[in-house]
């Protein structure tokens, strides 16, 4: 991956904002995969960026970062105590950070720790705002690069893989139950080298698909009985993530959950439709909300998301008043419309789509299986 | 679980400190286990108590909350369109917060964010600091109450059991990769009634375990080869976790790597022995640190920590200075010391420990596997 090169284009807008030195933390309380993004180390560590374009990761696993960090310096944390002002007070000094200079610091920063960062930093400018480099980064990541894009293709490969081998081995009774069924997934991505799963897969039984996360995520209830189920999951390589959604529907079924697998299924390729460079998210997610309210049903989550380094990232496809996204080639999200009923059990229907300069291009196979 | 009672101890607290409303949100950015333990509730959601004693939970996932959560209202959050100011301003209402009154936000609560509650919930004192009801809450779940340690000694027999099985197995050549070894105990536990697991298990072949937490989690590569292999795994039951690590050792062994299995025994022993009613943690973390140092070792991470609904919790058995937790009957917590070798690669042990009116009882049967 190029990391410098993505470096370079936070640098140049640091330039443009006039900002000396950038911190991003990634730690267990609080993850931020900015860090890996720009940096290549997938774990704990604290990343300074500095306007005479340097970069300096201070990891947890000084080990981990001589194998995985492309950057200038590097630092262990514990030389820290792993306090991160520590480290932002000497970063300053390995970076000559010019006196009264401006340190910008990731706006999830609490509010409390904001107040000890100003206090011990004083020495400088300390600016932590909801539009400074968290939504910078954000609209850097959303345009995924070829090397980017060439993972996704083969990732697909990958995943679209796995729903086919799910299938027949449900079909076929091999996969009887919810844990069946996601460790057999587990299984087979690191055996085809994958790194693993992208977020705990979810697979439940037509006794608790009625929730839009199922919990526990899964069990050892039956799967694929009758009426409807769901499996949720994604594949992980060099940190990116598929995400996709499969219904499992065994008759009988009633006249609702047929219902509300054909409106699922029409809101998918409603929003497709509408997939194309330029479009403002919301419009979309909006135009889905009202296909269902037209039925008097109503969709408790997003319609979708990009995907990338964290499962769930920039453009989101919501119908808040505040979502402000707009598509663009490069692209990668999904569209995973779905209804959830206490009695009748949930469906929803997600696939994964790269949008290019001709158009969308649905990189994976979800299906509804009927049974 | 005993909910009511558990809010019962914030409500006194809130008293004390003259707090009208607290508000806490557990959700995908920023977990929050403290909902779970007040509510009952599992999955994302905006919990507010409220001084006359009534707690309204706000859920993502309403038919999920009306099967987990136990509170005297329940609002569903796409309400709000999941805005949690919007929940706050119409908490203050439902819950009959007199005008002027103290709300009191999370201390994780982003400086922008705090911003924003402070301009739109003008009407109210908006409080966010660090040693308020945060450090309050961790303090009250600190110590496990009966349900919670009927909880932990079920589940270390299921964590036990999990051990034995997979010593044996690997043992045998049953499980050979790092994969088989971590799917194994994902399919055995959930057979078993468990919810899974605590954490992504870490299981680490001798190539890979001289990471402190290895990356990818596990892979095919192989397990319990010659040399140090390091399983780190957790059951999960009611929302609560074991923590457990075992290294196994296979021959032949180089002198640094016998010579660092036998300190790390060795650090374990010397923890063990000081544990007990009112020691400060960071004395038995810096006793560890020190045996250490006079073999011109070190350790990369803490002693040790608590465990309950979070793998990681309160009380830290850190060595640094600003560490003031005390060890005190009815805590449950790790004892982990670790040597990692980017040569030779690494070995930790790690049990958990039930402090009892009568000293240290270790719940848990790790060891150190000699092949």
């Amino acid at each position: 991956m190029s990391y410098s090169e993505r470096r370079e284009k936070v640098y140049a807008w640091m330039e443009t904002e006039g900002i000396n030195l950038v911190m991003l933390q990634d730690n267990e309380d609080r993850r931020d995969s900015a860090v890996r993004w720009l940096s290549g180390h997938p774990a704990d560590a604290v990343l300074f960026l500095s306007s005479d374009r340097k970069a300096l990761l201070v990891p947890w696993d000084i080990n981990m970062a001589q194998l995985y960090a492309s950057c200038d310096m590097l630092i262990p944390f514990t030389a820290y105590s792993l306090d991160p002002v520590n480290a932002l007070l000497d970063a300053t000094y390995n970076l000559k950070t010019p006196a009264g200079g401006k340190i910008e610091i990731s706006s999830v920063t609490s509010y409390p720790d904001f107040l000890r960062y100003v206090e011990k930093i004083s020495d400088y400018d300390i600016i932590c705002r909801k539009d400074g480099i968290k939504p910078e980064i954000d609209r850097l990541r959303m345009i995924k690069d070829d090397d980017e894009i060439r993972v996704y293709r083969a990732l697909s490969v990958f995943t679209n893989q796995v729903m086919d081998d799910v299938e027949k081995n449900v079909r076929e009774g091999v996969l009887r139950t919810e844990v069946d069924v996601a460790i057999f997934i587990e299984y087979t991505v690191r055996q085809q080298g994958c790194d693993g799963t992208g977020f705990p897969t979810l697979a439940a039984g037509p006794g608790r698909s009625f929730g839009i996360h199922a919990f526990p995520t899964y069990t050892s209830a039956p799967f694929a009985g009758p009426g409807l189920s769901i499996l949720d999951f994604g594949l992980v390589m060099h940190g990116y993530t598929t995400d996709v959604t499969m219904t499992f529907a065994r008759e009988p079924l009633s006249a609702r959950q047929e219902k509300n697998l054909g409106l699922v299924i029409k809101a998918y390729d409603l929003a497709l439709s509408k997939v194309k460079d330029g479009v403002l998210c919301r419009t979309i997610a909006q135009a889905v909300d009202m296909f269902f309210k037209k039925s008097r049903r109503s969709m408790p989550h997003g319609l979708g998301h990009g995907i990338g380094l964290q499962p769930h990232e920039a453009p989101f496809l919501r119908s808040r008043a505040d979502n402000e996204w707009h598509l663009a080639p490069g692209m990668i999200f999904t569209i995973e419309p779905g209804l959830y009923d206490p009695v009748e059990g949930g469906c929803r229907f997600e696939n994964d789509v790269l949008l290019t300069e001709n158009g969308p291009e649905v990189l994976t196979e979800s299906r509804i299986v009927r049974m």
